[in-house]
């Protein structure tokens, strides 16, 4: 190396001091600190090549400390990403730049996944870590043979994630999964010591990792650290003692260069300190050059490996899969002849489960598993045996009681590319991975999630297990498609409309108790409107039914007792108001009429349902579900037939009682 | 004892397994796998007493593995709670009982706190661990001097709230925290071993934890576990070795007896095994004998006490603060009288700052924190000195990156009692720990959450700390009352509001940026309303701009806007949506008459707005943000006055462009 590790490194630090100042917003605390960390990974050990972002075969980097995003800025643009130039990094954080305040996948091919949520990066890699050893038992050691590395801070470690994370890899034994802790003993409020006292490698050691320490300021202590991390079969930590903001002489270590600019007068000391004379965004040739050549160092691996596939029987399937393009649709169609054939009267997760037989027998890139609720969430299916340390050929996860750990590592899956992941628990505990349900969506990844128990219909556990505001408040999350189909005839339709999916995630709603089948016409996917006209009206329409899910064979119910009183109703089925809202105003006016009275029913919050019903009824549940036998609950929420047809007969009578 | 150990533990197994089965449903392991433990506890441990359920220095007993709710019933029965009775036991599940699937502390006085979504127990019990060692500080041991005892499940310990809540009382020093592991290596899926490998005793210890374990079947051996976990200043994990289902001859030790009746074959040879030939519900009357002599174990202590505390100079104060009667509403009110005279042009979040200053001083049940963004979220104060291991007098906890935690750990305080706890993280982080906020709300806990950069006016950290949906979707949760104030004067009366509030939690969403204080009257706290005309139309009234928080002052620039051009304009502050539906109908329709064209401005999702705006116009963010300056995204988003005035008048001129 003709320039040293630690002006090599010293490049990072002006580049993230001085963006970070024009920006007059963001992190220089945790680049400057982990600089020299980084080094040694880009310049030795990362396998990465920039002219192929890409490459399916190379090492995953994620920052897990995502307000460090200079930090992965800097190392794209040295070593010689198309993206981000330095004029994004000049306009870090300004509209329109790929360098925004966190690094975002979607902005540049050499960001595997959407970090800033803490601890979720690192929960995110261990699914990567996870898809790699899948994929390395299905397509072999010359096809899928890689690293994941990660580099976390205080925070990622300090969240309850992290502790599903770090059992989870720990229990499955993901060696290939190397975390650098950057240990500068510092968060926001100021030292850790404010808030924790804990062992952390102790931690670690307790659930199967490997620990190794090194000073984060000396290559070659890093290296040796790094080595051994490679050479140990178990996940790694390696606790990093870094100085934080290290450069700004007045300012590093603590607290007041973690989350700001460093101001002028420091940014010239630092200069100073660093013998960084160049001016900002400035990188001197002979650094720039050895920075880039370390983008060199992977095309022969790349090169090698890309001939290696070219040779390989399974090559077409491998890159079918990385591809993301799906097969399976064919599975899914005859399944639902069958269907058509045979209905079934059963629960939504159960035809769930019925539909993921056929789907998991016919797609092998589908891996699914449960937060420990397998035989409730109905996820299991014959083609799917257990991923485990010896054997990670399997397809089905015992997540553990880690409803955040496993909704994060779906989405590292994804994002690893090759699998496409769905997960259970129950609808209510949505709340437990919310922030990963919505990184899935800012992320854009193709994961399912499999929602059961979605109701007061789950019966006697009570209110603490009943979803009310979950399905419509997860409908708000921009781009989560968020389906509660009615039958088993929807639910296999909206199973092939979340697999079809390439742009984000979709989440399944589905009834514990079980639902006539309602549908008998397959011809078209019908979900993939959002929302039809399930049943018309036989006497003159008065009444348009909207329902979802459960509620619409009570919706079927009431129009047949309306239709005794000479009162037509529609039946309409709402299983996707996504898909619902990107149909043509015409389909949508054909579909909701102006003129008949409009009534809602589902068995949730009637809050949001304004969207559709103005002068109408509201049927649901607006306050904390109870303690019951289902029947009893639906009777107690008056969301029964016995109920709600008299009030709309008296509604369409002009009484205001 | 007259009775065995082991017949006492009897009755609570007869009574589990005969309420699940009569309910068929419920899950009779946790309960039968821990009745000898929990039969050393009630018998010569716990401290209480049940002719005085709320006696405040009782030690506090947390069932966190809440699903096996029939231990805790059947213990409150025997021990001679006024409720349940054994009918109540015989209605287990079913509509009405106060035995419901899970533990809810509105149901019965026993019952310290709702659970069931799992690991949250604990966390709620490291919060009353918290406040009883505050209040021991302030008040002293003869006043305050309990114990608090948690029985939790795997899932408990898997969650990852649990790393959060053994770190913060790990670092706190919580001696008086005992935690009952029910080590019986079972899950609903299976063994633990296949989820999980880590060494959950080492985990403990390196967070600081003292541990135990014990044969949980073994009297002797548990209360030997028992007196080294009192003696030990540290808190303690008592690792319980359990068959789950004990008793039951042919299912226990399997999954079987988790979560399903054992059926009446398995039944009646679990009754030959218990050597329990009593009929269902029936209990022997010597066990309940003895039973009832564990419930008057309490009386003298109780008695004494009370002696204690009416001897006591400060048992005025201390019981006002138990009974939930705040004091300082006079300091509210003289610091908005301050407001007045000399108005605050700042950030939502700086003048909730301003507020606590005033609150804190007078009001010193009031206990902070922040989740690691104390300078971000403005809730330290000068009255409130750090909670720490060397004083417990301390008023401020840094809680560490530990979003989730925090909010159980509140809940604790709160169902403590003599404290308010409030909290603070970014909005966006609400997510993180929304399950905690459910429970706040179901259990009507009187917590505040103190959530600021409440929207993309949060600027350049971009998409991941933006909040889009998390505004509406908060408001969705029953019995939560969700604030967004618009000034300095609002973010006041709405701290006023929460802190009154008696039966349920209170959410502010505060601003980053500086805000204009719009408000000149406080005579009556029109936020107690929820929404109110902020200023009238001066031209003749054509439009009702609806806005909350920070798009209050944009509202009102809209509205001169609109003057200019001849078109009156009322502006509605909307603060607390749940607080105006509490108003008539007459007043409602007083702030929001037909007629006016309604446009809404909120920088967050337009979905839930229909409920106000039906052929209006709806302004806010519906997809996810971006990294830029305020100012330019405000303008990328379309909520600027230029934006948005031209859109109001086509509207009214009947353009459809």
């Amino acid at each position: 190396m003709s320039v040293t590790p630690g002006r090599l490194a010293n490049a990072i630090r002006a580049l993230a001091m001085d963006a970070v100042e024009a920006a007059n917003s963001g992190h220089p605390g945790m680049p400057m600190g982990m600089a020299d960390v980084a080094t040694v990974l880009f310049s030795k050990y990362l396998k990465f090549d920039p002219q192929a972002p890409k490459w399916p075969d190379r090492d995953r980097f994620v920052l897990s400390a995502g307000h460090g995003s200079m930090l992965v800025y800097a190392t794209l643009y040295l070593t010689g990403y198309e993206a981000p130039t330095i004029d994004d990094i000049r306009n870090f954080r300004k509209l329109g730049s790929p360098c925004a305040g966190h690094p975002e996948n979607f902005e540049l091919a050499g960001i595997e996944t959407t970090t800033g949520p803490l601890g979720q990066g690192f929960a995110t890699a261990v699914g990567m870590a996870i898809a790699e050893r899948h994929l390395n038992a299905v397509f072999g050691d010359p096809i899928v043979d890689h690293h994941t590395w990660v580099i976390a801070g205080d925070g990622c470690l300090m969240e309850g994630i992290n502790h599903e994370a770090v059992g989870l890899a720990g229990h499955l034994g993901l060696g290939r999964l190397i975390v650098l802790w950057d240990d500068n003993r510092i968060t926001i409020d100021g030292a850790t010591s404010l808030s924790t006292s804990e062992d952390i490698p102790a931690r670690y050691r307790a659930s199967g990792w490997h620990v190794e320490s090194c000073d984060g300021h000396d290559s070659i202590d890093i290296a040796r650290a790094f080595d051994a991390a490679i050479a140990d079969p178990r996940p790694t930590l390696v606790a990093c003692r870094t100085i934080i903001g290290k450069g700004a002489p007045n300012k590093q270590g603590t607290s007041a260069t973690h989350g700001a600019a460093l101001g002028a007068a420091e940014i010239a000391a630092a200069r100073e300190t660093l013998a960084w004379p160049d001016a900002p965004f400035v990188i001197p040739n002979d650094v720039l050059q050895e920075w880039r050549s370390f983008g060199k160092r992977g095309v022969d691996a790349r090169t090698a490996w890309e001939a290696r596939l070219a040779a390989d029987t399974n090559a077409a399937e491998f890159t079918r899969r990385m591809n993301g393009e799906i097969a399976g649709a064919p599975a899914i169609e005859a399944y639902l002849a069958e269907l058509i054939a045979k209905p079934a009267n059963v629960a939504t997760r159960k035809s769930s489960e019925m539909a993921l037989g056929a789907i998991t027998a016919a797609m092998p890139e589908t891996i699914g598993g449960s937060a420990d609720l397998t035989g409730s969430n109905n996820t299991k299916t014959p083609a799917t045996k257990p991923l485990t340390k010896d054997d990670y050929s399997g397809r089905y996860i015992y997540y553990g009681i880690r409803e955040f750990g496993m909704a994060a590592a779906m989405n590292g899956m994804a994002l690893h590319g090759g699998l496409i992941p769905y997960g259970g628990t129950f609808l209510v505990f949505s709340d437990y991975c919310r922030a990963a349900i919505r990184l899935s969506a800012l992320q854009e990844t193709r994961v399912v999630y499999v929602m059961t128990h979605d109701s007061i219909g789950l019966g006697e556990d009570g209110p603490t297990h009943q979803p009310i505001e979950h399905v419509m408040s997860l409908r708000m999350i921009p781009n989560l498609h968020v389906y509660r189909p009615c039958d088993a005839v929807e639910v296999a339709e909206c199973w092939a409309l979340a697999l079809a999916r390439k742009d984000g995630p979709s989440l399944l709603a589905l009834s514990r108790q079980n639902l006539p089948q309602l549908r008998v016409n397959v011809e078209e996917n019908l979900c993939a409107k959002g929302g039809y006209v399930l049943r018309r009206a036989n006497a003159a329409r008065r009444v348009l039914l909207l329902a979802t899910g459960s509620e619409v064979s009570l919706a079927i119910e009431i129009a047949d007792r309306l239709e005794e009183h000479g009162i037509g109703a529609d039946v309409i089925s709402l299983p996707s108001w996504e898909n619902f809202h990107s149909q043509s105003q015409a389909y949508r006016d054909e579909v909701l009429p102006d003129g008949p009275l409009r009534v809602s029913i589902e068995a949730g919050t009637t809050f949001g349902w304004e969207r559709y019903i103005r002068d109408g009824l509201r049927f649901g549940v607006d306050s904390f579900g109870a303690s019951a036998p289902i029947e009893d609950l639906y009777k107690h929420f008056g969301l029964t037939a016995d109920a709600i047809t008299p009030q709309i007969i008296n509604k369409l009578e002009g009484n205001t009682n």
